[in-house]
């Protein structure tokens, strides 16, 4: 039940399957070439994070249409006229295809196909609303987390937005998302139960208020997690709930400071807990925070050791959608591809199966990305799309989220500084092989030539 | 997702547990009540529309506990010191409190409460992530949905941004919400199956780019769907697609345009189609479109029917998050409320429970709002919160969509045009009681006087 609701082959959005039918009625049944790009980056951001790969592959190994899928479909008023065979080739839907992918945690730039699904074109369509939600969302995410993380310059992040994802479920995935791009942890408990991410939490102010004063609210939660515990001291005054704790005796793991001037207050925090001999006594921050934010903080000597940061990360509030497409690159039949592109006055796609070439400087860095056609070569180029499923099953099992991070922050590492900048980066460079842009040309030409009747 | 998955009580952040945790061993089993609103709006915004209580009220009939849920807490670093008693006290775990809220469709406004729990304290402090993450996400779209309907002045708009929402799931919320806001219906077939809402479809780019010609495409798919298809025209050029449009003979029920000067296109095509004696074909826009947009297009003459609006609606992308807060107001105990304020510099709470009162204008319209202590009278007020659910249960069966939307237009209608217009509104004048006011004053002075010995 649980899984044939989050893999319902109804998250979809309707056309697909009305399209779905056409194609079934008129017998096409060649297989399809479609990639998955984001057109351009939004203008705060500089470089993505793949990330949601692992839920695009569950989903396409499990998707289905159930009975009660298929009845509502019968009773749907585009459906009138389908006939059941279509309905009966739903009811044994099963994803066939084979799948390329960028590995999650993988550094991509804008044009460069992160997923390709090749398939029958009925299956590969169907399952394009799933792919873009999932994958555009989670990299959406993890590029975010990669600034922040950034920001903090070695400090950790914990991711908080649960509360002001867009609904429980993308709270859950935020996390895993924030998590791949280098956060320490989140605070979503179901994140922590399913991806195994490690889960942080503190204080709440209505655990402070629940109390009758302010210092028992602190020496009940102290006296419960004596070695984990992070106290909230902004329910009243910061600075007098720091001197409550001190005298009380109590030696908290940290304290969380969620409003007021943060360098000015962490400074004086962090002057009295030292007095008093807390050393050990970490300062966390929370309360509206992001790159900038953070950036800012540390610049004028903010004594911050941790940061929560929440709605900025999880909804990326700066940049809250990615343009991502999922384009038909060609359509196979007798074995011979049939290249396919569109030619509309604003949005060009380029034609054919392509592969990333990643050329690498003498010292590793990255130094520029060919968008090609797959059968190209570049010497000494890493290779960013590989297989991942064909007939339907996963290739190889899924690296667990501490390798798919660990890659993430190597990523990062290889871009330049220039080029991963908060603000005004320089565009990393990326282009079109030669031979892309003549494929592009000789179809264009050839549409252009026979008039709309041979595109190939 | 399963029941048990879409309703597990780990869909919440660690520290709800850790302080439940507290609190049970504590002893604390006292009645608290916690308030959920929007502390203010976005710039963007004049108005909300409530919308997301049907997915709350699921929640807390059924949230739950697994055997594998508690598992995971025993196992986890934090819980090592809780005792057996609290996992056991888990394992039964209910929501058994009440529940006031504003109906779905409701218009609502900075500060004041959409829902208000009253019940154990850690019944009501588990659930917390769940509610603000459902109920502020869905209000969030329905307003951006109010406002994207309000531009179209009539015509329909169609939600069309699953693959560009944050995952699947909130692709299908989206779509509920974006329907309350008045939205005709939605691209996402699930949330026409879940929730009845009427779905449409066009064509995607892909199809037409399957076949080797446009034209036979087109006539593929209208053959198919002779009543209801909308053909896609952009994906070459759009104005030679017309053209094969009409010299094929086809009558397509719609075209859709989804690319450049939508103007200029949507009168040229207008006119085509009317010398061609395609009267009746409707003129769809999409690509990224948003209110203001929609407001320029018909502004400067567009010809156009419905629109087809997605990212900017899905993910409410100039405003992405509601600063949605949980706020505890009073703790009760031996029968007698002990009110519960927050007073750090920058963030109040006011304390105790709270009614919103409506007072209309004599022809009805809405006058001003004022949030006021429960127990107080505003004689010809309209009181916006009533209870929806006693002892874990729903105290009535929930309204459908339809009324819901019903509901929202209404509410929208007796807004005056000052404060709905969609650049440079007018506030809508809301206000806190004077007895309101003097509480929290009470409150405030006995904390100082008390040094934070007694809050009541």
């Amino acid at each position: 039940m649980s899984e044939a609701l989050r893999h319902s082959a109804l998250l979809t959005d309707l056309y697909e399957l009305t399209m779905a039918a056409a194609y079934f009625e008129n017998g096409l049944r060649a297989n399809a070439s479609f990639e998955l790009f984001v057109r351009s980056l939004p203008p705060q951001r500089s470089y993505l994070l793949a990330a949601g790969l692992e839920q695009a592959l569950d989903f396409l190994e499990a998707v289905r249409f159930q009975p009660e899928d298929i009845s509502f479909l019968r009773r749907h008023s585009a459906f009138v006229r389908v006939k059941d065979a279509f309905f009966d080739y739903l009811k044994n839907f099963r994803f066939t295809g084979e799948v390329w992918a960028v590995p999650e945690g993988t550094l991509i730039f804008s044009e460069e196909p992160l997923l390709r699904v090749t398939g029958p074109i009925i299956e590969a369509q169907i399952v394009e609303t799933f792919l873009l939600s999932t994958l555009t969302f989670q990299t959406m995410i993890a590029s975010k987390a990669g600034r922040v993380v950034a920001a903090a310059g070695g400090r950790g992040v914990v991711e908080f937005g649960s509360r002001r994802a867009h609904g429980p479920e993308a709270g859950v995935l935020a996390a895993r998302a924030a998590y791949i791009g280098g956060c320490t942890g989140t605070s979503n408990v179901t994140a922590g139960a399913r991806f195994g991410i490690p889960t942080f939490g503190t204080l709440a102010h209505s655990f402070v208020m629940a109390y009758r004063d302010e210092e028992e609210a602190f020496r009940r939660f102290q006296q419960f997690f004596p070695d984990d515990s992070v106290l909230l001291v902004d329910t009243y005054d910061t600075i007098a709930a720091i001197e409550k704790i001190i005298h009380s005796g109590l030696r908290p793991k940290g304290v969380r400071l969620d409003s007021g001037d943060l360098v000015d207050l962490s400074r004086q925090v962090r002057h009295r807990l030292d007095q008093a001999g807390l050393t050990e006594t970490r300062i966390f921050a929370s309360g509206d925070l992001d790159e900038f934010v953070i950036a800012d903080l540390l610049a004028r000597g903010a004594q911050i050791d941790a940061f929560g940061v929440g709605t900025a990360l999880a909804t990326s509030k700066d940049a809250p959608a990615l343009g991502g497409v999922y384009k038909l690159v060609d359509v196979v039949s007798d074995d011979a591809p049939s290249y396919r592109a569109k030619f509309s006055k604003e949005k060009i796609t380029y034609p054919g199966r392509k592969q990333v070439f990643r050329l690498p400087n003498c010292d590793g860095s990255f130094r520029e990305d060919v968008i090609a056609r797959d059968s190209e070569h570049y010497p000494g180029a890493e290779l960013l799309l590989s297989p991942v499923m064909r007939e339907g099953k996963r290739l190889m099992p899924s690296p667990n989220l501490g390798q798919i991070r660990n890659r993430a922050r190597g990523e990062l590492s290889r871009l330049s500084e220039p080029c991963r900048r908060l603000q005004n980066s320089e565009p990393y460079p990326v282009r079109f092989s030669r031979e892309l842009g003549a494929l592009l040309e000789d179809l264009r030409h050839g549409l252009t030539h026979l008039a709309g009747e041979e595109a190939t």
